[in-house]
């Protein structure tokens, strides 16, 4: 007989898990009946990428509309949107629904993602300010900004969405600020001389206005409708606001059944991201995608991972223990690329700020140049900064900002830092040359020579 | 006392061993008396891009003139051009010149390169009858090539270097043939089913006519000048042939030293590239690039690796343990990446011939898709092969086809390899993503799920 199975939520964490089981075949497909509910209209969807359609880049129905719900309904998935899990009840092994419905599950994948951080200021509810977690905000903001009477805009958070918005405001000619509580934006993925980087050429190109290291006092309406925003005592002018500080793990549901949520406020998993309760794993039961918290694999603390590339893997470890396969998960490494105005931001492992936080001493090696021969038509310069552990001289953290790719540099930092290489051995690495296009002495081996001299011989 | 160092040959192995000094800072490089002596004119020169000048990505003169001697004379390096060193004294540390002068050295470097294979066949020395080693072969090609007479080109062989003066000859209008002894073209590079691919893109777009499979016979002259190139008792017209049967190491004068050379022709060498006599390793003499022979890092089998990347890598060594630092050689992977006509192949690790010829059972995945988001204007498609082996299921190879950059992806497949990652491993490895550029399921994951399937759970 079928193994009953139900996954409560429809965004990547559920769409991948789905994904994964379809891969498998239909053998594999078979063995399974499966329901998914989610509170949205419509298919899967790509929440990472409304920032970048507000931008113009594609629209908000390409994002909104990545696959339909005939897609799984295919597949023979019983696929119900608009449908809301109220409750898990881990005894009888039961979901509850808010049609009044209750389904019944051999294995129970919760997926229930994330939510905008909310912040505690005094106009955060007035007409004309949003969040930023939801395929309908997006929907919002962008009707919102095509009105003639925006003009100026204001967005709360550096943080990657938050620079991604502002720059969606900008192009559309609107007067915008940024106001974020750190000394450079994208700061829990940047070093703060990265980010200066990124501060430097957007306020160079004057993309958008910075109002760096202070926290919004208040939110002003002019009656019901959003005024100004104010910061150190000054109005800045704003007919749109978006908070985006920060996206908190949506562990509702899960906490109100008893599982176990961990000092981020993500439900807790094992390797096999079985959930947790009253001390003890539960096999039958996964939690996956930005609802869960990860173990960092340089500190082996736990920390957040809300991005695509960490639920893709966690989707096929889920999909392989439903199978019976043993398939562990990796502590996390979480690396991310983001196109912000016309560059790329790329980072993989841990910032100088995350290091000194768990009493880490890193030596850097820094280097900024065209990573293409001189005769290459249009060459771009890329900034390097690699992190290594002053100990044991491993590379523990890469950051790379560029006009040109940055991804498949990230994704080979990425081995090297997952297989503990050190400075040393970095430096050593054979690396493929083209005379067409490659510099031989290319930028990330400059930056790993500039951190081996500072080691000792 | 500064510490004598010779260095014969100016190519990139000893160019590179000099900038490696340099690098090294001012202290360094004052506790050496540095003579080094070349046989060709002017400085510092990239033999390997002679053929993508000849395509026209840049001018000869580029390829020529990378650093004129002054360069080195600057940094106080007795810099000797068209000056062959005729003789090596190991008992009394001295190299003979062909000027009649005698070098004294502490430390010797031997840097002298790679030579031309020769072929055996009738009508190899006719006037229009090239090969492709040095610089002054490229400009006589370049000449040749120019001239209203030159209608007809074949070239004989499928590497590297034979592919991309055949669309150097095609590119100027010359109806080019390439004569492949081999099934596919490349193949020392990739598998045949990816041979096939370079072949089918080159073939369909009618850039170069192929003859696969078949060996000259002999080469026609009408009178002193090239007529025809005979292959399977054809003739086929020719105005320019060009030879390109592969590269020997250029070790002569180690050979008459008495030094020893291994199974591939090149100088033996121990990890610190001190070269080897009578059984026993020399601490005082050096061997580095192309002449020498490597060791392969999957098979631990000697090989050559006669690339610019591999002698930059060598060159650091050599340079470390001139200073007294521990640094030893790693065994080599090659990774390499080529433009051939509008598109890049990249390679690393080995071949499935390879692998056959030492026992080794290949288990390959592979996928053909684009690399890029549906939205992301201009994408293309890019081929991908990837080889485990059978019994440790690590990755042992991998092979890329693109017109987008494939260098990058290439570096990081080096890294999975050369620490030994596994299927599986990869399988599950988290990679960036953005969504105005990647896509989530990226055609290397893709190639790696499709081989993970063959291994058993």
């Amino acid at each position: 007989m079928a193994k009953k199975v139900v996954i409560i939520g429809g965004g990547d964490a559920g769409t991948y898990t789905l994904e994964a089981i379809f891969k498998k075949g239909a053998e594999a497909l078979k063995q399974f009946d499966i329901t998914l509910v989610k509170r949205e209209k419509g298919g899967s969807s790509s929440i990472c990428a409304v920032p970048l359609a507000l931008q113009g880049f594609f629209s908000m129905k390409d994002v909104t509309e990545v696959d339909p719900p005939e897609t799984f309904i295919g597949h023979g998935i019983d696929y119900r949107t608009e449908t809301e899990a109220t409750g898990i009840n881990l005894e009888n092994s039961t979901v509850s629904l808010d049609t009044g419905d209750e389904l019944n599950y051999d294995s129970l994948v919760i997926a229930t993602g994330r939510k905008p951080r909310i912040l505690d200021i005094e106009g955060a509810t007035l007409k004309g300010v949003y969040t930023m977690s939801t395929i309908e905000d997006g929907e919002k903001v962008e009707s919102a900004m095509k009105t003639p009477e925006a003009k100026n805009a204001v967005v709360i958070g550096g943080g990657t969405i938050g620079m991604q918005v502002a720059i969606a405001f900008s192009k559309k000619g609107l007067k915008t600020t940024v106001v974020i509580g750190h000394q450079t934006p994208l700061s829990s993925l940047l070093d703060p001389d990265m980010g200066s980087l990124v501060h430097e050429k957007l306020a160079k190109e004057g993309v958008v206005e910075f109002v760096l290291g202070q926290n919004v006092e208040s939110i002003l309406g002019d009656g019901a409708e959003v005024k100004a925003v104010v910061v150190g005592g000054k109005e800045i002018p704003a007919d749109i606001v978006v908070i985006s500080s920060g996206m908190l793990p949506n562990s509702d549901l899960a906490e109100k059944a008893g599982l176990e949520l961990g000092e981020t406020g993500g439900i807790v998993t094992d390797q096999f991201l079985h959930v947790k309760k009253a001390g003890k794993y539960v096999s039958q039961v996964y939690a996956l995608g930005d609802c869960v918290e990860v173990l960092d694999a340089i500190t082996l603390r736990p920390r957040l991972s809300q991005l695509a590339s960490t639920v893709l893997v966690q989707a096929k470890v889920v999909t392989n223990d439903l199978l019976g396969g043993s398939y562990p998960l990796e502590p996390a490494l979480s690396p991310s690329v983001a196109t912000i105005s016309d560059f790329q931001v790329g980072t993989v492992g841990i910032t100088s700020a995350t290091a000194e936080r768990y009493g880490i001493t890193v030596i850097s090696g820094k280097k900024e140049k065209p990573t293409k021969a001189r005769f290459y038509a249009g060459r771009k310069s890329m900034a390097v900064k690699l992190l290594f552990d002053a100990y044991s001289e491993r590379l523990i953290g890469a950051q790379l900002i560029s006009e040109e790719m940055v991804a498949d540099r990230i994704d080979g930092l990425y081995n090297a830092i997952r297989k503990g290489m050190t400075a040393k051995e970095l430096s050593r690495m054979e690396k493929s040359f083209d005379p067409c296009i490659s510099l031989h002495r290319d930028v990330m081996v400059d930056a790993m020579d500039n951190a081996v001299v500072q080691f000792k011989a």
